[in-house]
């Protein structure tokens, strides 16, 4: 059994390859540029501790893991061109240094590469390894379709929004430990509670993103705090407080949503204490962080086989052990 | 053995179905309103008539037919918004209707739907299906940098043209009989034939559009005449004259390239048949369409059963049988 960070040393080795070939550089160049801005690989590190926890890491895992985190860039770099981000990791996006069109196509056929991999899945499980990797991919999609229509609505319901983070966020590392599982020869049972694992993991760390974008420490926290208040982003913290705040708190809400004063964030971080919405996202977080705990304990291998899963849930969830 | 308009015909019933869940509409929709849209659906055919050379139509060839198809659309979708195309078919392009991010998402959605028809092929020919469909998706979206590239170039040389049209234009054609043959069992000489027969028409196709962009009947020729000259666009004609004419044509060309001056259509093409390029275009079309006869002459198949790719091709370079 590998620790959590011997896995990702391990899989940063192996997938530090060039990927692509060299020519035409105008397409490929971009694609060597954003996988050397590096990222902690967590969901291809799943996909392998998924495979360890009933098996030796196989060969098929690894190629799995590959294209996990191949498909994971792919929906990086489009988001990118989407969102018009200028940066990520400090460095310029794809689509910002070489242009909207080049990223694009880079994307693509990032996607192609992801399924490249892919085909060298063994006959045994390449059916079911390709069902669920497509499944996933296309909800991964339809998740960054509904993120984008909220932005349009006007209200956006609890329920929507856990849907929406679901399919956007939390399906991709459920199905990455699931694609592990299934090449380690797991029962079906157990590679359903692993999904849920991830799924309720995936959960649990959108609330705490959203929370430590609200009152996080800014000297710790990557991104600017206060962000997704300045940008009016649906957030768990906004959607809850609109959902239980007084009439008159939502008033004020809602009046300070229109405007873009200086004052905003502080005043709006101010309805969100008074409603206890940071304590209600902890709790939240906690809930979701203890549901994920349950279906991994419900799972059935040696308690001792899942502690490098219980370490990458601490480390994600930013928890002393 | 079924004639083209009747696998044209068949095919159509059968892709004629929704591909796609109904929620999130704001996602699907586009595909929906895209498919709808018709088109010849050349591709799938080809698939279906290479399975056919072989063997009966069997249910692997379906799928693949509709993978290729739905990886073609996939395509249109990228490509119109790269090119920034107000319309198809007299309809407005998915990003032109819904913005630039659905029809961003909706491309690959539609990728991945494709792979999931692909995922259906059955265990014997899974691998060697997808091998061939990755690496021709992959060619494809080097076609398309390619062409972007060379909008960008001073110069482009015909073997660079020639290349670039291939990725772009010809191996999907190539691909699609040879992944039908594929699945109709056929030897590998044979699946190497017809994947030249398809290349070299699709060169030949080519060909034949640059040459009506200049030389076509407006009455008959789809688009605008002269399009591609207004645009400066690289294309067999215009390469082929900067790479022969005289040193006074070649200035005078240049210069005209310089300018938007409604003469400019009319001076240009004064030049190209100055230069012979109408004739060249002819020859050339006819040499490639030439070689891609004597690719599937050499198949090792009974003749008559040929007779529906002949109609294809005849059909295609606008020829009288």
């Amino acid at each position: 059994m590998h620790k959590f960070d011997e896995l990702s040393k391990l899989f940063i080795e192996r997938f530090n390859t060039d990927h692509f070939p060299q020519q035409p550089s105008t397409l490929y160049d971009p694609n060597r540029y954003f996988l050397q801005m590096g990222g902690k690989r967590i969901r291809p590190v799943l996909c392998l501790m998924g495979n360890e926890l009933f098996d030796d890491i196989g060969e098929d895992a690894w190629q799995v893991a590959t294209a996990i985190e191949l498909f994971h860039n792919f929906t990086l770099i489009h988001d990118d061109i989407m969102d018009k981000a200028p940066l990520r990791r400090g460095m310029l996006t794809v689509h910002q240094k070489y242009g909207d069109s080049t990223a694009l196509l880079a994307g693509d056929v990032m996607l192609v590469a992801a399924y490249e991999y892919l085909n060298k899945v063994s006959f045994k499980y390449s059916k079911k390894i390709c069902q669920l990797f497509n499944q996933t991919a296309r909800e991964v999609c339809e998740g960054q379709q509904l993120d984008m229509d909220f932005e349009q609505q006007q209200s956006v319901q609890f329920e929507q929004y856990l849907n929406m983070i679901t399919l956007k966020t939390s399906v991709l590392l459920g199905a990455s430990l699931k694609l592990g599982a299934i090449l380690g020869g797991a029962l079906e049972r157990n590679q359903n509670l692993l999904y849920e694992f991830g799924r309720k993991l995936g959960l649990a760390f959108q609330v705490q993103d959203d929370y430590l974008d609200a009152f996080g420490d800014p000297s710790k926290f990557g991104k600017q705090v206060g962000g997704d208040i300045k940008s009016n982003k649906k957030t768990f913290l906004l959607i809850h407080t609109l959902e239980t705040a007084s009439a008159v708190q939502k008033s004020r809400l809602n009046e300070l949503l229109k405007t873009d004063d200086n004052s905003k964030v502080d005043e709006i971080l101010c309805i969100f204490r008074e409603c206890k919405v940071d304590e209600w996202a902890k709790e939240l977080k906690e809930k979701y962080l203890q549901e994920a705990f349950e279906h991994l304990e419900d799972t059935a291998v040696l308690s001792k086989r899942k502690e490098p899963l219980r370490e990458l849930a601490y480390y994600l969830l930013e928890r002393e052990h």
